[in-house]
């Protein structure tokens, strides 16, 4: 069946998360959104492009940075409203320099970094 | 430094997304959402709970199916506005019977089915 980004289920803003996890290791390295046009744009040019909310404009992934996500496969979960990128990522994911952006934890009631910036 | 669910960014809802990982395997499974009280009460009992947008309740993931997520670990995301929560499933997360919600790629245009329901 033919893709059509318009079939997604977007929020009320015009929205739906994304996750992006690294092909290979598994490990999941942020998340964040995108529009129809965003979702568009991403297939159409194989480099992720979200929407910044706060900045509401679209987001190539590392276009200042550096940092780009190359899209490797595209999923649709079953609710059609979230979608997993699986990408080849450049660099770090986090604006935070670290290889993630979940890089801390919750154990026995405490917050632990697991993950320093990288170099 | 002390956790407190209540430092969480959460949406004009009161609720933020979480998405759901196999321990071991990394595999993504669902994305789900979450209020602060539903953070608590996820880290007390060690049974994944999120909140139910469309039943407007806490929804300990199983409670019916037994498909639970035992937590294993959870973490927060740079702008504490995302979690992940690493988990042990038992049987598929998926109400559509598939392991994880993401069964749909997009490949060359087409949408194919990744993953068959499980026994």
């Amino acid at each position: 069946m033919a893709f059509d980004p318009a079939t997604l289920r977007f929020d009320d803003r015009g929205l739906l998360p994304v996750i992006a996890q690294e092909e290979g290791t598994g490990e999941v390295l942020m998340l964040a959104w995108m529009n129809a046009e965003a979702v568009a744009r991403t297939l159409e040019t194989g480099r992720v492009t979200y929407w910044s909310r706060s900045r509401a404009s679209f987001w190539v992934k590392g276009e200042t940075s550096g940092h780009v996500q190359e899209l490797v496969d595209l999923r649709v979960d079953c609710d059609r409203d979230c979608l997993l990128v699986m990408v080849r990522q450049v660099g770090p994911a986090c604006h935070t320099n670290r290889k993630s952006c979940f890089y801390t934890a919750v154990r026995e009631g405490d917050e632990v970094e697991l993950m320093a910036p990288m170099e």
